[in-house]
């Protein structure tokens, strides 16, 4: 019997910690002289952030092909702490200051994800 | 000598692999009257395609905080070939049928992903 109510608390904690995280999309849009240097910025700054960063759990960049300067990032923190932890990180700092001439618009969206433990295999 | 040709011949092939992905986002307008219902179908779809098909490597759905009708989900397929089988199983058939009159707006965005190899920690 009590087996079961620790694999309860086991699944209920696991629930409360995947609904504390933190799911956003960013959605960017980069001038077209200036793209393959946004993308080295970009790629220094997500490889960085998921290595040195438990609390950053994905940063998923997709460039459109239709559009190739219209840039969605999904981006998911372990919580509010995370994030707020990772912007003043150096490397977060480093990619927001050299491509700040570079991004014509940003528009930062609060989710929810439908399956909060859902990875990528 | 033999040795690093053996590691460069995988890390090439794992780049090849990585780069054959297909990549896409969807982004949905879902009738605010059938939201709960249309959730079910599309949380049923995603778990049985991500637990059955081994070419659906993530389908990551999100709903917006201020517009929670407004879905968008990222989807990965190792390739197109894992996708074309993908939309003539019958689970994905039953959630196409299921919310084709939930759906009021349906855009597919084939993007670049900019780290193929991004997962989610």
């Amino acid at each position: 019997m009590m087996k079961y109510f620790i694999i309860l608390a086991l699944v209920l904690s696991l629930k409360a910690t995947a609904q504390k995280h933190m799911v956003r999309l960013a959605k960017l849009e980069i001038d077209s002289a200036q793209l393959e240097s946004y993308q080295s910025f970009l790629k220094e700054e997500i490889e960085t952030s998921v290595k040195v960063e438990a609390g950053v759990l994905t940063l998923y960049a997709v460039f459109e092909k239709k559009h190739p300067t219209k840039v969605t990032i999904l981006e998911i923190y372990s919580d509010t702490a995370a994030y707020q932890s990772h912007i003043q990180t150096p490397h977060f700092l480093k990619y927001k200051n050299g491509t700040a001439n570079m991004v014509k618009s940003l528009e930062l969206v609060e989710t929810i994800p439908l399956i909060p433990e859902m990875k990528i295999k």
